[in-house]
């Protein structure tokens, strides 16, 4: 048994949010497991809604994750340590944390030569058929939990999971004061990896996407450009000339693909320039066939290079310390929260997956 | 005036082999530019063809490159020094040299920051509007001109210039002694890579064609194994499987794709680890679409990262130390020579371009 | 002859601060050589003091560099073009401009490989036996003249010299939004480091000095803590006890040394973190010698690497674009200015050498 | 309780060699701790003696580490799997395997950045206060026991450890094809290194010692060059002409100093080119005070980098590849051979600290 200055009360039960069919999430009791000596017992206090849940409520499946049981949802989230472990030193209950989701076996190579995101066996929230974190209460191992400063709130806290992806991508794309970035998509994500180049130093930053009010979003939290887009492919070669001239003379050094459509990947690819990079950040939909034909889009003759990125590893002290310094704010990003009811659950699932003005959807337990 | 054992003779007039229309090769008189302080001119004894000149022959142009005007072909070459500029220190007349084709202007940034193979304004043996080297003599910077030690044929500081491209490659992909390799493609190019990833410490080499004969030249050349393939897409899940299954357990750290189709690239991207690399060294046509929805080849769950290979920078001593230390032999890869008659230079480029048994065909000048 | 839109008059005869002796300045002519087709000739306005100047000046060497002849002093300037070769493209007479000090060979290999601050036949400004820039005129190579923003004055164009230094430092040790920065020394160099270091996005910044009014300096400037040391090497580990605790719990990760004695040194192996790297920016005297032994100062155990810097490459584009932005403001670094007679020439290098608050001593030309 | 063809039997008693004091070994009873599910249980049969295992026993100390109570000696080991743990996959009881010796936390920044080996809290064989490896049976995690191949012997899996040392020195320099090695020492360490920069591609190595005995082990291992040298600092100068002269002309990109002597370092410094790295492989006292002035070893003006090297990590793949393909053979570095009883360990550990002939000492248990 952990310490704990408020035990794990035996009349309380631990409800959650369960993914438990097609469309279908249902708040039931989630037995939590027991408490390991590295462990602690966290009060979940803000969860936030990303677009793979959203994903997994439409289809039961995203990539090569299958739902096949009932699971938990959610993972990116904050909140107030209960009880701690016995070999738990660097917490004590009452502490507030931000939660990393995921858990490497630290066994194999890819953990122990520091790339633990592509683990095959990471143990992470809502990623079938391990259970997610919207609930009341989970237990984490004490690692992954960051204690957060006293000038940040929990659902900042919650913000470093979305805030890692770009974090993670732009430490991969390698990006300083003077790389000049492209961000295809004005989504959570687009958004995120604008606030975290800019973080980084990139001098100059701009984001296309088809979506008005996203752009004007986009240009509120510091563009330095914004393009509008289509969705058609024939329109390639003029937005690309246009994306370049928003962009200026020295050209786009790094591209972030955060849409991931057959559209954006061939714009990237076309816009940046030689000796240049493509992070794609995340497939849009499950179809992607990019045309590498295009002269200004080879990407031999050019040495473009495309880079992959999965979520992330090690991200949560950088972004806590980006939060509390200031120098990147997502408070402008949480634009809907839901209380932790069966009713409000459906409606904040909804809100998020109608997108429009909804850019990250947040719960408060 | 240079200096010179043997001045360039009045009487002679240095001929080239010109391409002067589609199809069509002339050997036509070639005026020499005058010789500046740092230039030597080069008596040229071996060039070699290659895929790109071939490509220019039957199509006038490559990738973005378009022959306007009649143009001297050829690139991968080596001769004999005749007359130094005033400048130069390394060289004297007789000394026998391999020639790097490019020469980078050294004011842009992309050539300061030593990547003077994509700079924009690189004048390239044979790459319109810049003449190449198939010629009797040319005028090159001496410090593009690299000494052949005693124990290497002038043909061999020919092949330096193939061997430029896999040891680029190579580099780019940071093979060594832990980088599992496969090579899609048993061509010139697939197979001068199979031997630079040799010797830059690739534990274990394996290497896929359509055809039995290349795939048997690997095999000589020293793969640890070999795959034969179709051209029909709907194979390529049962291919990499057997690619898998020769490769062994570790699997595929990097694989460098030399072939440039479609298929080759979809195979290479399912065939390739999580965290590895997939280097497009050369497009095998002009039309590749590339989908990047398969579940084995998404690369962004997987963090496979795609590299682009152009040309080389900084090649030519090591590749001259590889071969004078015997750790890489080319010279198996020279199947046919000719000598510099009209009829034997359009003997020459048939026989490259039908391919088969020919892999490397050299003119002796 | 070049295109401009004033000739070189006749009648005007070049003038310069020669370094004749020891101790000893002279204006007097200094012939311009002719302009080359890629040349420029900018006549200077403004030229900033370096400690290598006066370096020179009071000992006629540093490092290996002996002054055997009289030498035109001074490297750090900008000015304004008067005239143009034939091929320059990108400047035009009347652009003003921030002048890189050295002119690599483009033939060695340290060159070709973009490390060209290393080149052993680099021609720099002021560095024997090649003549500097405190000059009415000076001719120089177009690629290395860079044009200043209308927002930038020419005195922040010279003053891209020193800032060179410290990006350059700054990119060699990779600082980014998670690198601690511990800088020794509140000289100009220091002061510039801890300028770079913050736009390059160090979450943290402490800086060392024994100078109380450097110090405050460094206060002005935003670094996060600043502590007074002693010379006594003695006092070493009480020092490191109060750096680690002004930095915080996290540690250095890079330390600068911008000083460059055996103390600066040893303090910085003993306070940088497992891991981390200790930057040798400048050696402040001849003689250094360093004790690997203290357990603190281990470099094996901890895994601390010790990086050379020596001056900077490609450094121009990105000090204009900082000072442009706003990121960097080096004007309160300048602390004295002068005119261009015999009699300021040396009152100006003798308030520099006196240091106390001369921190940056400019000459207005 | 374990899976295991053979349990671990209540009537043997495990056997140890203890360090109980100074110079004194003692052969006692060294109870094993529980079995853990993913631990095995692994009979040793050959252990090897290290530089570091004297040390303790000569002084009771190295670097920070003070041994204050009786402890089992002994780290570089290989043996036969016993019993395993529950959730042991990858080994079962009668696999021959090498074991690495220390256990990362797995949850510090470092080890989660793939930097597991200066993790500060690493439980480490025989490095206090954890017992070492010189005993009948220990009990150790699974993914840290590596299968031997056939052809692989129990001796040459011990020999992982010290190979280890050097291949992990070799990755941190970027050893490959083109890097030049001077290695400093002809020790155990400095011929493993050897060993392994030639594996990794060197094409040039020479190796420095004092000894004419160790210098003719290295010429028999394949050095390209060996120079005996005196332990005088006055002949630094003309050691360096003679090591570049023995090197060619293109001179030295790496030295790793296995010596760790104040001359040993300075001669490193002057004899590494410009833009090179040395890397500080072991302290050989607990002394070293490094002059950076002499204008050769200066660091700065050359930019050589100075890399701290410490144990290894994710090293036994690879070590246990390169003896199985031939590229290296550990075999004739293991000069002496002593069983487990308690006269033979005291001779062993004597043979060890002589020196002279003796390079590596192994136990067959």
């Amino acid at each position: 048994m952990g310490k704990g200055g408020k035990s794990h009360q035996e009349g309380e039960e631990n409800m959650a949010a369960w993914l438990v069919d097609l469309n279908t999430l249902k708040i039931q009791p989630f037995k939590l497991p027991p408490l390991g000596p590295h462990d602690v017992r966290v009060r979940m206090k803000a969860v936030g809604i990303c677009g793979s849940d959203v994903h997994f409520l439409k289809t039961l499946r995203l990539a090569d994750f299958v739902v096949k049981e009932p699971m938990v949802i959610g993972h990116e989230c904050a909140g107030i340590i209960e009880e701690i472990g016995s070999e738990v030193k660097n917490l004590v209950p009452g502490d507030r944390v931000a939660l990393e989701p995921g858990i490497g076996c630290w066994r194999c190579d890819l953990c122990k030569e520091g790339r633990y995101n592509i683990c095959p066996d990471m143990k992470f929230f809502a990623t079938p058929p391990v259970h997610g974190s919207l609930a009341r209460q989970v237990v984490h191992p004490a690692d992954l939990c960051f204690k957060l400063p006293d000038n940040l709130s929990l659902e900042e806290g919650a913000m470093c999971e979305p805030l890692s992806v770009a974090v993670h991508a732009c430490r991969r794309a390698n990006i300083g004061p003077e790389t000049n970035v492209l961000v295809m998509g004005a989504g959570p994500i687009g958004l995120v990896t604008l606030l975290a180049a800019r973080a980084f130093g990139a001098p100059r930053i701009v984001i296309v996407d088809v979506d008005d009010y996203r752009l004007s979003v986009a240009n509120n939290l510091g563009a330095d450009g914004v393009v509008k887009v289509s969705t058609n492919m024939q329109d390639i070669p003029e937005e690309v000339e246009r994306i370049c001239e928003v962009m200026g003379a020295v050209g786009v050094h790094v591209t972030f693909d955060c849409a991931g459509f057959n559209k954006t990947m061939s714009t990237a690819l076309s816009a940046t320039r030689a000796g240049g990079k493509v992070c794609l950040v995340g497939l849009g939909h499950n179809e992607m066939t990019v045309p590498l034909t295009p002269a200004a889009a080879r990407i031999d003759c050019r040495e473009v290079d495309i880079i992959g990125i999965f979520r992330y590893k090690n991200t949560w002290p950088l972004c806590i310390e980006l939060l509390r310094s200031g120098k990147i704010d997502v408070k402008p990003l949480i634009t809907h929260r839901f209380g932790f009811s069966q009713k409000e659950v459906e409606e904040a699932f909804e809100t998020s997956a109608r997108g429009g003005d909804a850019i990250k959807v947040m719960f408060n337990l």
